[in-house]
């Protein structure tokens, strides 16, 4: 095994918080495997790049040889909604369970290592416990500390009913702990009041506690909001090679670096060079975002149909970044040639009163220039007009 | 069966509260044996008369030909301390709940009629739960209803601590109705919260719901407070015959026909009749009280050593109070008859000191007349002295 300050470089790349390192230390000290517990939803997965973020820190404890458990949390996925009173809960049956646990695989098995990762349902020791199990494993926390979760506190406050059952899961979640004896339990930022009652309970059932080691949420293509479906900023790690590829061009330079650092298996030492050629003009800016939107696009879809997407993104993003079909138009100088007006007349703009909105925004771009002025006529000459990131006119005026 | 109206009659005989009337009659009006479900802790009994109130309730239900469940909770018993903090909570095993069986049967049965009675042990079905059941079951209670409980609501305001699973124990009771399927639920004023779990959960299971009806707590000796072990205001259904009696004649007129309303067998038309009497001068209170005292003593330590506490009272406390053996002394007028003085020499007090401050407290009555001048001399003559409850004595002044 790798010494312990170089697995702690590796283990806190990109990470949001670890408690507790001094605790981590000792026990990779003891150069034995470490058991990694990763929690997931039982629900059909349809896995984006957010999502990865969890399963790369995976890839990493397992390159350091430790012992990775995927752990699907289906026990309370199989009691569906337990009050009855939602239709859209059904329990899930054990086949489904399986087969979400198939199509799993499927897509973590191109980060993970098939041969090392252990996957575990949680019903096998949930659902073993009895009445009086439950008892004493909800005897082991106060109220007080429940409440002390922020959605909790929230709706409590709020009045927004809290039924009985919603505290007893971050118990079971921390039961599974107990239950794997494990070593570090990873999770999302927004996880760890769960991981920490974890800590607490394994402490309580005499064990060593876990560390409990978080990653942040990945912004999604703005660079603002985190990654997410309902925000349509996401990479599906099932969609079509071009839309990964052409997704991951459009993110920021500075968004490509934190996609670099936390779902790229480039190394630290790699990607510092990488960042140090841009910096210093060696490489250009969109050589080192092809190479990320290559690595990510050919993981999901492989290599092949990844060239290709390549191929066909530089083909339609040629010259400059202009599409090689991009319309073309021409006018003559004065009011037609006031960028209302002939984006409006060229078709790339609705309505004058949307063309002057967008100018407004900072949406116009001449020759690669933002372009604000929506009042004086453009000069005679030619430009490459961009309004948005889609719409491209080679406009002349005369 | 009785009438409903006769029947409503009977049931409502004390009680502190019934949910709900209308509900009640209609059970009642399908002219079918009710099950009547009553709780009781599974840990050491040992009745005093404040428990029986309960207990004449279910007795007045199989009167009128229900079915009536001594339903003890050895459930949570079985468990012990859940937190496993407390080793004053030790798990009561199997032996231990069935030899407090026996000795609540020993008890009770002075009162209940064993033929009719059902002894169950909730631990049959609520041992049978399954995690997922609890889950279930926990789903059916927000938090918010939880915290009404006037306990819970009390310290969740302090600060002081709940452990999750003391949020579980109403839901277990609760679950004892849906599994008794019973109509009626009896307990103690207090218990009133506890109760309407049980009739909520019943409906969510989809059952008929049960009517409640609590009774109040019964006086101690004092009037005053609540029958307690602790205030040691009680009446013991296992103490001595003599010591049954003489507490029962302790206690005030008022207190007297709150006992008769809730704890003795007479029907509430003979009691009528009797307070008519005392109130009309043809039944002296002495002896109205002395009947409650002999059916309380008889029932519990059988005729004869009522009997027999009866006369050793009455030989005692003849000659308007005074004991037959009080002793006598006497002195001469002057310093030795000022009160604290004649107290401390014939015995009655250990010091001077001691005989002010009773006397101060208002303890010393001459001839039944209370007396708290201790410094002057009493007069020339005779008086029979009571210092405290206990302590008599026939004085001369000289």
């Amino acid at each position: 095994m790798e010494s312990v300050d170089t697995q702690m470089q590796v283990i806190k790349r990109g990470c949001a918080d670890l408690v507790d390192e001094a605790e981590l230390r000792k026990k990779l000290s003891r150069g034995k495997p470490l058991l990694i517990k990763v929690g997931f939803d039982p629900t059909a997965p349809d896995l984006h790049l957010g999502h990865t973020v969890l399963i790369h820190k995976m890839r990493h404890f397992q390159e350091l040889g430790h012992k990775v458990v995927f752990l699907i949390g289906d026990f309370t996925g199989r009691i569906g909604d337990p009050s009855g009173k939602s239709i859209t809960r059904p329990p899930l049956t054990e086949e489904q369970v399986t087969a979400n646990a198939e199509t799993y695989k499927k897509q973590v098995f191109k980060i993970l290592d098939p041969q090392t990762t252990v996957v575990e349902f949680n019903s096998r020791w949930l659902g073993a416990l009895s009445s009086a199990d439950m008892i004493r494993l909800t005897s082991r926390y106060t109220l007080a500390r429940m409440l002390e979760r922020d959605d909790f506190a929230k709706r409590y406050k709020e009045n927004t009913p809290i039924a009985l059952h919603e505290l007893l899961y971050p118990l079971l979640q921390g039961y599974d702990s107990v239950a794997l004896k494990c070593d570090v339990e990873l999770g999302g930022r927004d996880q760890t009041f769960n991981l920490l009652v974890g800590r607490t309970l394994m402490s309580q059932y005499g064990l060593e506690p876990q560390c409990i080691l978080t990653m942040p949420l990945l912004e999604g293509l703005d660079g603002v909001r985190k990654m997410s479906k309902s925000y349509g900023n996401y990479i599906g790690i099932d969609e079509p090679a071009g839309d990964q590829f052409g997704k991951a061009m459009s993110i920021s330079d500075e968004l490509m670096w934190r996609f670099y650092e936390l779902i790229s298996s480039k190394s630290l030492e790699d990607i510092a060079a990488l960042r140090k050629d841009v910096e210093e003009g060696r490489v250009h800016p969109k050589k080192a975002k092809e190479e990320l939107a290559f690595e990510i696009t050919a993981r999901y879809s492989g290599e092949e149909k990844a060239r290709e997407a390549m191929q066909a993104f530089n083909a339609v993003f040629a010259d400059g970044g202009v599409p090689a079909d991009a319309p073309e138009f021409a006018c003559g100088y004065g009011e037609a040639s006031k960028p209302p007006v002939f984006l409006t007349d060229a078709g790339l703009a609705a309505s004058r009163g949307e063309a002057k909105r967008l100018i407004r925004q900072g949406s116009l771009h001449l020759d690669g220039e933002k372009h604000t002025d929506a009042d004086s006529p453009l000069a005679p000459g030619s430009y490459v007009v961009k309004l948005g990131k889609k719409r491209f006119l080679r406009l002349t005026v005369r």
